[in-house]
């Protein structure tokens, strides 16, 4: 699976990966399996039996689980080189696609066999006859309550799978294409009504889709159906109501901030600085917050991501310009920060044993690039090795404060595109486009009316106006992709980042001195414990905040952490 | 499919790609199927059918090869990846190896699939019926011919891949590990005798399976079965009387050359040579020679090889040692010559546009590094490169007829091994290994006296005595991983290519010419012309020669090079 870093791609055409599943990696010695179907039944004899010993379907299932994964993990390893290393003439391109292809049919075609709905079935039968059995004994439990959430998963993974019909899967895929065509001729030509039907075909089949997937639970809203798919968990109501907390305080405070007189000075960003260095810089800083080289790589690409080809060896790229070294620094460090999660993350080969949600995946990218890589103490710490870098003829000779400062300005003046916006006013845009999709699946806007609906937000939100539709409604591909509902994952990870950020400091009051010492291990291992060891056995980003540090997701801390930062930055 | 550069692993342990099945690479567009079983019983209409507009069976067939041209094209991404790219930690191998197992897994399913083989049936049918129904029509021909040829090909390859039981591919599988580590271990102590056992079961096992290879025809002999999978249509009779002839002109020739006073000096070859300039000057070279960095890479590992992931994407490999700058080079364009071949093959993604043999393959590996890369006029053109980067200070100020004597000169002190030998006493350590094969397969030799036998060889060939079995003959892989029957394709190559130069010059009298301006594109183009197109149509090496150059494999080519050049070289 990728994660694409879309903060920090310098173009504005990039591209999202496959959030349909999240493919877990690291092999698993299983104890020898006894082969019995039956427990035996003995009060002191034997270890409890697990349900790989006493369940033939399961211990099937997860066989054929695991072949999926590694199916999956192979096409990745596939899309990396093509990302990275192959050569860009047709042929080559035309050659790839076609194994990509016959790749994603036979993992479609065996993550799609009734086959698995039957063990998954049988499994879960097998499972409440093991526990009604021994329902008191601890030793079962741990193995239990595991096989239980990992057949959860997969009965909903494998419901998600097959609940789509042939011809309507054959339409989603045709449009995908058809779409993103269509999306990227209306950006150059900035001709919104070109595209109008494509996307309201994009948002009509993605709700068919979401309908199929919700089956007889009516109860679920299409919207938050999904919301679903990228943020398990949590429905529209839920996010609304944070959402709401964060565009009330924030669309204020920006105003008050945006008037400011004491904007600090972006001297520091500005210079010209040799590609190399850079990199040298880059790999250096995520080697040091903890970026595991001897499982993974660091390259170059067009747009920075990450993409775990295993969870031994997970991927980051980054990319950089001469013009400037902040932004390579931190897609470098933003994906390290999604790296380091694949990383850590358990060994079973299974759903269980990957990222939890997307905002859970955007919290740890902006945790490391935000309230690490956005701090004082970290530029106390990184002070030498950008002057080390940079520094010849004393040409980058500023203090940490004055770096500090220069990173962490905001550029009011060219606020039009999300990818580029500063963390401040980041959560707005996220915002303006959960209410265009919520209100679009709603029924309550009309796809053609969006440019005006976009416009009008961003000048109630930023005081902006919007010259054209492609520098407005036209910038972002998620639409185009079917990828509605992943929009709100940004902003619930900003706020997540803040409150883990918070919680961190209570665990570890020497927070900033490890950073500024570049001591950044039980920083990471904190985050290990409370994020990535756990995979996906919480049934949401709350659920996973109530358990890890009592609290669920609050926006008092997200607001707080940008109110007090900025004004304090703004003089204000 | 790898092709390993055995001559240019600068140290002894290499590894042999999977030679069982040469993938073909491209996409083709298939004219539109008009789905009709029967052939429209007209004299005047429309163009004639092809087969596969006749037989459904022969549609599905193509349909169900190339996608297992695609699996297997997908596992030399991930192969390549492995060795070029991947960390080497044992969690990330381990992970990499279970992907490969579930790809491998998948294609040899699909290979073994009965279906298949009732397609063939059927297709071959329908070929006879088609044919017979309009037999004199020329358009007609060259459709029918392929699909012919296709079919041949096919069948072959479906009887070899089935007629195998489980339990003795199982026992090859695991005896391919077992053997390899004990060859390891072997070597490690120069331990021979714990060597031994596997080393016989690795040739009782390949005696096996050739009997079940050959079924009911008990013509072709058990050996001849074996050198079938690396070079076919080359009996064991017709490679005995080449290799007789090779044997009887070197031994006595290279004894005389051995005893000339006349050496060159190697002194051009010594010296401190930048690693970076050596990458520069080996890319330069590679690409004016014709390798297509557009459809391809270059890039650096343990071992030089040559990797297909398709053949608009064929990847080789270099390795450089600061202390001499011609094996680097030499290795490079050695991989180039393998890596053109792959990339001039033709477009169906099946077997017929694949390379016609391992030996067919070393034609055009060592056309390159010797007829081209060993000759004056090459050094009076590469004279400038090599001085541009390793001449700083008058460091390499060499005539080009220096260089031309150095990179010829022969070191017979160290003669004891094949991989590193030179040109002129290469072919003998090949037909060294040959007998030894070929006399225990035929049960006259017993693997225990192979130490002995090899000692005696290799006094009489070289005058040489070995000093122990780790230098002697335990300093190859190939039986350890049951490739027996692979050393003769490098002495057919060593000899089809100078067949090919020799014919090569009389179609291009200005061929020297050529190489001293830098103008290698005619010159690629006729090795394209007479090999490359042409893929597997031809039976056999034989057979291509015959028709492409008028006169099947003739040894005289071969020592009438040798005797020329080193008789002209030591002033003999």
């Amino acid at each position: 699976m990728a994660l694409l870093s879309f903060k920090h791609a310098s173009k504005i055409i990039y591209c999202i990966a496959s959030v349909s599943s999240f493919a877990p990696h690291r092999s698993y010695a299983s104890t020898a399996a006894r082969a019995s179907l039956k427990m035996t039944a003995t009060a002191t004899s034997s270890a409890p039996l697990t349900l790989e010993e006493h369940s033939a379907a399961y211990k099937e299932l997860l066989d054929k689980l695991r072949t999926i994964t590694h199916l999956n993990h192979a096409s990745s390893v596939l899309n990396y080189d093509r990302s990275v290393f192959m050569s860009s003439s047709e042929r080559t391109s035309l050659a790839r696609g076609k194994q990509l292809a016959v790749l994603a049919t036979i993992a479609h075609e065996k993550a799609t066999d009734p086959q698995l709905g039957k063990l998954i079935d049988q499994a879960t039968a097998d499972l409440q006859q093991l526990s009604s059995t021994c329902p008191n004994d601890p030793t079962n439990n741990e193995d239990l309550t595991t096989a239980k959430r990992i057949l959860e998963l997969e009965k909903r993974s494998f419901t998600k799978s097959t609940c789509i019909p042939v011809e309507l899967a054959a339409h989603k895929a045709s449009l995908e294409a058809s779409a993103y065509s269509a999306w990227v001729k209306a950006r150059e030509t900035d001709d919104f009504a070109s595209f109008a039907p494509s996307l309201k075909d994009c948002f009509d089949t993605a709700k068919k889709i979401a309908e199929l997937q919700r089956g007889d639970n009516k109860d679920i809203g299409l919207y938050s159906q999904m919301l679903d798919e990228f943020e398990m968990g949590m429905p529209e109501e839920r996010i609304d109501a944070l959402f709401q907390e964060v565009q009330d305080a924030l669309v204020p405070f920006i105003a008050k901030i945006r008037g400011s007189e004491n904007a600090p000075s972006l001297e520091p960003l500005k210079g010209s600085f040799p590609i190399d260095a850079q990199k040298s810089v880059s790999q250096k800083i995520v080697k040091a917050i903890g970026f595991d080289e001897s499982h993974g790589r660091i390259d170059v690409s067009v747009h920075p991501f990450t993409m775990s080809l295993s969870n031994a060896d997970v991927r980051i790229t980054s990319r950089f310009s001469e013009s400037e070294w902040y932004q390579g620094l931190a897609g470098s460090v933003h994906e390290a920060g999604h790296a380091m999660y694949e990383q850590h993350l358990g060994d079973s080969d299974l759903g269980l044993d990957s990222a939890l949600s997307m905002g859970v995946h955007e919290s740890q990218s902006l945790f490391w690039e935000r309230h690490v890589g956005l701090s004082r103490p970290f530029y106390r710490w990184a002070r030498p090795i950008l002057t080390e870098a940079f520094g010849k003829d004393d040409k980058f000779d500023y203090s940490a404060e004055e770096i500090y400062n220069a990173v962490n300005g905001v550029d009011f003046e060219n606020n039009l595109i999300r990818v580029e916006a500063d963390e401040l006013n980041y959560p707005l845009h996220v915002i303006l486009r959960y209410n265009i999709e919520r209100a679009v699946v709603a029924g309550e806007l009309d796809v053609n009316d969006i440019p005006a609906e976009w416009n009008k937000s961003m000048k109630e939100f930023f005081a902006i106006d919007v010259p054209n539709d492609t520098k407005g409604c036209l910038q972002d591909i998620h639409w185009s992709c079917l990828a509605i509902g992943y929009f709100p994952t940004y902003l619930l990870g900003s706020m997540m980042a803040a409150q883990l950020s918070h919680y961190c400091k209570k665990d570890l009051p020497e927070f900033d001195n490890l950073i500024e010492k570049g001591e950044f291990t039980p920083i990471r291992e904190w985050l290990t414990e409370k994020v990535h060891k756990h995979g996906k056995r919480y049934a949401s980003l709350d659920d996973l905040l109530v358990a890890e540090v009592g609290e669920k997701l609050n926006s008092k801390y997200f607001i707080d952490y940008l109110t007090e930062k900025y004004s304090d930055l703004y003089k204000i």
